[in-house]
């Protein structure tokens, strides 16, 4: 099947999975032990929906999923999927949460879908086709990241929630810690992030992998090692430093980052 | 005038600022010179028309604005007018800021209106009639502070962007920063968060200070000194670090936020 094919039978899917995210959010105020297993309910409930989604949609195909491991072989084309990509922005009622599906073939990220229902912005991208977000308020714009040019103070580079603890870093700029993998990853792909540092699982980069190299963007480990997302296979330990850029943004920030000795 | 009489004429004014301001939002991509010129036009426009409705509104009363200092006298009711709270997360296109408007008499903060265009959020408190937030998506809602429990890995303390080259902390949970001064308040006012760091100027603490008392919180200099709003009027300084949490997150956070010695 085209990937274009599938891209239209994958976009109504995950806009059906944001709604029902949708659907949890906001039921629970303040930050309490029982609004978890609330979060998990609405997490394994959109994950079950999305896989039943795909298996119907390509039967026989793989899915790896947050909760539920993996249906099927680990080769040929695999789907992932993170049906709330940023459970703590979404128990603290903040927007930048998102529903994500991308699909690997022979590990390379070949197509993506990211929903971010509170803001209204949904991105995509097919291998070959250009990387692009429907918005509520600006229609369609393709997505590009930003060419590198020295950070100045209105630089924004997204990090962490837990970055103060583990890293140090020189930069003139904005950190901005938002809650979601997805969405920093995004706002490097369009081009208003110069650069976004994760920890990754398989889940958190599959739909925006394709997004991101589609608008000319790139992922590496902090070390500057290639990205090879067949590693995040499950099983695989997560990978606590991978940096999204653009390729000569990978470098400058490999200078300007660094682990710290210790946790504080 | 009765509070609650002031508060019905400001809303509406608010909320025809927040449509001026979401007429030029999105209007530029990524981040260059020019743009900070547009986010000045817009921000200039704002606040004239703020402050216009202002003064046909109430007749003879001061009005401190960001961009155009005070008109009238510094003693009596005294209005003070954000336009855009959160400038660089409007020309990154993020959604947190808002437009702020707040009322002190005597120094007090008695009146504050905050409104979050793209997040559908409008908060509101009249001293002494609670402070509640109006939302598209809940209705509307009371605003309170949650009490004081020890933070564990789902907290938030929301920061500035440049906490990083300023401050060190011992916080297990996780550090936001999303862009805009009242909306890091005004989550602390909600319970999501536990407590905000930040530098302030009298417009940005204007509207979200009687938002947060009455939600039962408190502000105070990192030092542990009662803030004055007084202090902030014109010509005075900024103040570079002050926290807003319960009574009893202030004394806590106090002990686990310090200076850097130097920025990095």
């Amino acid at each position: 099947m085209k990937l274009q094919a599938r891209l239209d039978r994958v976009l109504p899917l995950v806009r059906q999975a944001s709604e029902l995210a949708l659907s949890y959010f906001g039921k629970f105020q303040g930050h309490k032990k029982s609004d978890h297993t609330v979060v998990s309910e609405a997490d394994e409930l959109v994950e079950r929906l999305l896989v039943q989604g795909l298996q119907r949609r390509f039967p026989g195909e793989t899915i790896v999923g947050e909760e539920g491991g993996a249906t099927g072989p680990l080769q040929g084309p695999i789907w992932s999927v993170d049906p709330i990509d940023g459970t703590s922005a979404y128990l603290a009622r903040l927007p930048h949460w998102g529903v994500s599906v991308g699909l690997l073939v022979g590990g390379r990220p070949v197509l993506g879908v990211v929903d971010l229902p509170l803001l209204g912005e949904t991105c995509l991208a097919v291998a070959g086709r250009g990387a692009w977000m429907q918005t509520d308020r600006w229609g369609r714009q393709a997505m590009r990241v930003s060419p590198w040019s020295e950070p100045d103070s209105e630089s924004m580079f997204c990090v962490p929630s837990d970055f103060h603890r583990c890293h140090e870093v020189h930069f003139p700029g904005k950190l901005r810690s938002l809650g979601s993998t997805v969405a920093h990853v995004l706002l490097v792909a369009r081009g208003d992030a110069c650069a976004a540092l994760m920890r990754v699982h398989l889940w958190d980069l599959a739909g925006c992998a394709a997004i991101l190299t589609e608008a000319g963007g790139r992922l590496e480990t902090l070390d500057g090692s290639p990205l090879d997302l067949l590693e995040l296979l499950p099983g695989a330990p997560f990978l606590p430093d991978v940096l999204a850029s653009s390729p000569t943004g990978l470098a400058e920030m490999r200078k300007r980052v660094w682990k710290r000795a210790q946790g504080s």
